[in-house]
């Protein structure tokens, strides 16, 4: 193999060092990172280092504290504070998806690694009564929408589903949709992409290799959204299939409104081109980002950003003044991402995450450092707020919206598998109350609409309703009013089901 | 010994099943259990279960939610949307202080048995870098803010704490309190009193008998508080004393302030003879009780005792309507608490706990049900707020003041030693933040203020400031301001320790 052009270019760029075990590699090994290398832009990459870690040194704290101003009641929708309104949203949102102007686009490029599984998030059974995948669960959620406006409009429609996948899930992602029939989806409407990958480097620019003939590579952040929009032409796709609204949100949260009627109405009816959906933060040092303007325009600062006086400071309502709690769940419309992609992304900067980064010395031995050593580097899916035009922001419930699925279950641990569980069968268990029906115990006895804390630990209500029955509650009166259960409930297509245990 | 007396007075009170295994007992078990049963007056309990019993039945769930109004504003204090008034009441409230008209009272008559050890919660150490108990921390919170007191004021005073034990407590804990020699306070002034016990009865009133000579004895609930105040002359002792106000609390919270000066002061002024220290409810289904008027009358309104659409209404400013989250922390007059003993005490019926008691049975063997057997008849010490001419209600920050300690420690458990031990930790790290420290890594990098989420944990920071130091977050700056520290951090009389391991 011929690597006098690389080589030259590597040279060029400053990365010489990556071929420094080329000898040593099997002609298979050299084959295989000829090829990896040959699409990368070494000088594309270099400046992409040289302006994160410049933009990574101005931010500091008390510069972001002081330019921070809060969002503005006027472009604040709350399901709390608004509620009145919540029917006419939602009646517009239906009124869209029955006309084919809403997509759903999920950001599903992250590897399990905190979650400690070697396959993507989407994957993953939570260990409902169902044993339901995330992605089931996503899917069939849109497909009760799609029947819901559907049934409203007296007409067909169709909600296509983009699925951003990373170079180390894609394959897998699709081979799990073909398995699973598309969970009952049509195979044109659900679409897969690929988010780019852009290598580790060390704190002086070098790029890291992780074994003798191959590179250390991530993917490039969340954000890497608005590049491969451009690049896997979903834009164009979007554009033919008369695509006004896109919902972007990520693979992890299990109780995701993918498409949510009421968001996209809202976000509609206020003529925004750009929103956010949020959960208030109530505790200072919650680990959130929070929507906010910095400087007059939007952006989400991180916690990591901020003062704890900042943190702290609270708005003559009592409630925290910066407590728009990002959970990346978007609205988009497709005008203002085509002029992201078009125009802006180019000028967005990458973010440095420093990191511990396996490595191969100058001996060729494998090191596992135990401090950061490098940084990757990554763009986020809200960098682009500052472009919006009217931007507004929409709070929701938290017990109702937001539980994501982050880390392996564990001591005292949060947004785990347990968690993820428990909190969907705590809002079905509401859903079931609020339709009229209840629960008894082995005796027969009731069950309170709260349950008690027992033994130390939350013991939520097992029951579980499938999306194709009820999308958010609606539906359930004729299957449950006045009618007592006894856990486990399931409720689908099929009916109603009593799981319980030993056939009694 | 002669069993003829006791054995008419059981008979009198359908109870002679008490003595079926007289005959088998030894003697020293006869003598025990005789004057065991000597001083009961088993008319009395009879009339207790009867009523209990009743009031247990009229509860229905539809007759509280209609009848169920939110605290009004203007009893309201908050230290969020009335931060303005902090510092007055405060400053009221060390002036009551100065003059020696506070009391704090301490409800710990609980046995550990959720938390699963068999001696008093207050002497559990919860793993502090100090390894204090919780009977230490509020020992010294006492001893802190009468210094404080007496700083500002310029005269000595005390603040007498009386605590409230059981039968099987009182002896444990005045041990522990001799053995550590009242923890610096004047042994006058820590005052120990016993509430009563009463025995589980079965659902048709029979006591229980958890061993052949053994009455199945619980103590009568923290309510039982009002009883032991006139039998154990508290109310008298603290008439002696001059003491006007007196602040009742549970041993388990970490957090708790004790004799809180904002709170004194606030009611002290508002003219209240009784308050109640919340936290503000933010999830419909979170297990707690929340204060509210029925009928016109202040009360608790238990969990269990709402719909969910009770729990879940909300008002216009999108708070929940009912989010007075009780928690077990109260501010009474002594007239008030006077005119309780004296008038109203009687008139309180005991409330029915249904619960799995062992119990012999009529072969003498021990058995341990698996479903509720029984019931143990409880007061409550919110049992009195129906007869508060003046109610106020003092809203704080739940991160700021209440992490009880319930539970073992246990995957995905709440409030247990590792929760309390993380609370403590997290408000005394956001004390020395907002007293113009802050924490540097063992790279020496600047750790920011609200801590990331590692590995599915929040690990906070570990520091620890003693009571003697600070009672509020107070009197930390001239030891830290500008000051960067590496964790773990201690804080005591003696000055400022970082504790690194390994000696570094």
């Amino acid at each position: 193999m011929d690597t006098t052009k690389l080589s030259e270019r590597l040279a060029e760029a400053g990365q010489s060092h990556i071929l420094q075990f080329w000898d040593q590699l099997s002609p298979e090994e050299q084959s295989d990172m000829g090829l990896d290398l040959e699409n990368m832009n070494f000088i594309e990459i270099n400046t992409f280092f040289q302006n994160a870690m410049k933009i990574s040194g101005q931010s500091s704290q008390e510069k972001v504290d002081s330019r921070m101003e809060p969002v503005p009641r006027e472009v604040l929708g709350s399901v709390t504070r608004d509620s009145g309104c919540l029917k006419e949203w939602e009646k517009e949102g239906l009124r869209c998806i029955s006309e084919n102007k809403v997509a759903v686009l999920l950001l599903a490029g992250g590897q399990g690694t905190r979650l400690g599984v070697p396959y993507p998030k989407g994957m993953y059974d939570v260990g409902l009564p169902s044993h339901k995948t995330l992605f089931q669960i996503q899917a069939e959620r849109i497909r009760r929408l799609e029947q819901l406006a559907e049934k409203l409009h007296a007409k067909k429609c169709c909600i296509p589903w983009y699925i951003m996948t990373s170079g180390r899930t894609m394959d897998m992602t699709k081979e799990f949709f073909l398995q699973h029939k598309y969970f009952g989806l049509k195979k044109e409407n659900v679409l897969f992409f690929q988010q780019g990958m852009l290598p580790a480097m060390d704190f002086n620019g070098k790029i890291i290799l992780e074994g003798k003939g191959k590179l250390a590579m991530a993917p490039d952040g969340n954000g890497g959204l608005y590049r491969a929009l451009g690049t896997q032409k979903i834009v164009d796709d979007m554009k033919k299939r008369g695509i006004s609204y896109i919902h972007v949100y990520c693979v992890d949260n299990i109780l995701v409104k993918v498409a949510d009627p009421a968001f996209i109405g809202f976000c509609s009816l206020k003529g925004a081109d750009c929103g956010a959906k949020v959960v208030e933060k109530t505790n200072p040092t919650e680990a959130v980002g929070v929507v906010c303007k910095v400087d007059g325009r939007y952006q989400v600062v991180e916690y990591s950003e901020i003062t704890l006086a900042t943190a702290e400071k609270r708005s003559s309502d009592g409630r925290l003044m910066f407590n728009s709690g990002n959970i990346a769940n978007h609205f988009f419309t497709l005008e203002f991402l085509s002029e992201i992609v078009r125009t802006y992304e180019p000028q967005l900067q990458h973010h440095v995450a420093q990191k511990k980064i396996p490595f191969v010395n100058t001996q060729g031995q494998l090191i596992k450092p135990d401090k950061p050593n490098g940084i990757k580097m990554e763009k986020f899916v809200f960098d682009i707020f500052q472009f919006a035009k009217k931007f507004v922001v929409y709070e929701v419930l938290r017990e109702d919206e937001f539980s994501p699925l982050k880390n392996a279950d564990s001591q005292d641990g949060k947004d785990n598998p347990t968690t993820a569980r428990h909190a969907l069968m705590s809002l079905h268990h509401r859903w079931i109350l609020n339709a009229g029906g209840n629960f008894v115990d082995e005796n027969g006895t009731h069950i309170p609409a709260i349950p008690s804390l027992k033994d130390g630990t939350d013991l939520p209500i097992k029951c579980e309703i499938c999306p194709l029955v009820s999308y958010g509650g609606e539906g359930l009166e004729h299957l449950v009013n006045g009618r007592a259960f006894q856990p486990s409930l399931m409720i689908d297509e099929s009916g109603v089901h009593e799981l319980v245990k030993n056939g009694l």
